[in-house]
């Protein structure tokens, strides 16, 4: 796909489908999401979990259900793969670098034809519960930074106009 | 260009040409980047800055340069477009937003086949220099986030491989 059409069709998915993704397509949204901007090269300072195991994913979502005391709860909309990125502590600039991460991958994944959304929500659950956090497997001293659920989407999206909704200056 | 060449070949330019760039592809790349992920959808927390004023840009670099306490420095690597992010300064989700919108940026900008580069550096120059911020038009309780300098590279870019480059568990 173009890389404008995909940008401009990039959007949160909130309804997955069952379907499993491909190991192909998955390592080369995780691949894009390793190309995006790092600050000072320190790639060291960013860890990625991908998250496909079954029992796992179930595991996070009753902890988060249970954590939001709502037993009906959709956590991770349904998704079948959740992506962790998770930044070393002392890195100032550690939220940008997930945050860029984070983007490339929903870039990617919408150009491979694959629902996404960018979580921050689960940032909460693995801060309360670091014994659910060292399951992701990001060595001594990283924090959970932000994180996609991924999927093939439910419904289909539409393609917005490449038109800006910021709020913007030019001098 | 293909989303996952232009992510591919998205890198950090040092050396740009004096060359203006054209309206036209600049607000695709500002529109692109106003079309990231942006947490709960508060667009109004985010505002943009498009500076092309060789007046200002002047003004920036000298400054720049005076803090730095090196006056050979070319500040912004000589860039012709300066694009300012800030961010709403109580916004929890701030840091993330503006690093989605400039990861955006850099990406349309790869596309249309302009250098491009992330700053976070400008930031102390502004927080150091209120007036100057001013001069940015970002609304009140807003502060710097993130920059990114824009223009025809000097030089020719190569396109990485689609491979992972950052430390990741599968599981």
């Amino acid at each position: 796909m173009e890389t404008l059409k995909a940008i401009c069709s990039r959007t949160s998915c909130r309804a997955f489908t069952d379907q499993p993704v491909e190991t192909e397509k998955l390592e080369k949204v995780v691949a894009a999401g390793s190309l995006a901007a790092i600050g000072r090269r320190q790639f060291e300072n960013v860890f990625l979990t991908v998250i496909r195991d079954r029992a796992l994913l179930d595991e996070l979502e009753a902890a988060t259900r249970e954590m939001r005391g709502n037993p009906e709860m959709k956590a991770f909309y349904g998704a079948p793969v959740l992506v962790s990125v998770a930044i070393k502590g002392d890195d100032f600039l550690g939220k940008e670098n997930c945050a860029c991460v984070v983007e490339n991958m929903l870039i990617a994944a919408t150009d491979l034809g694959l629902g996404n959304i960018y979580l921050h929500s689960p940032c909460a659950l693995f801060e309360k519960q670091p014994e659910l956090f060292k399951k992701l497997g990001a060595p001594e001293g990283f924090v959970p930074g932000a994180f996609m659920a991924l999927g093939y989407a439910a419904k289909e999206t539409e393609v917005r106009e490449l038109a800006c909704r910021l709020p913007a200056r030019w001098i």
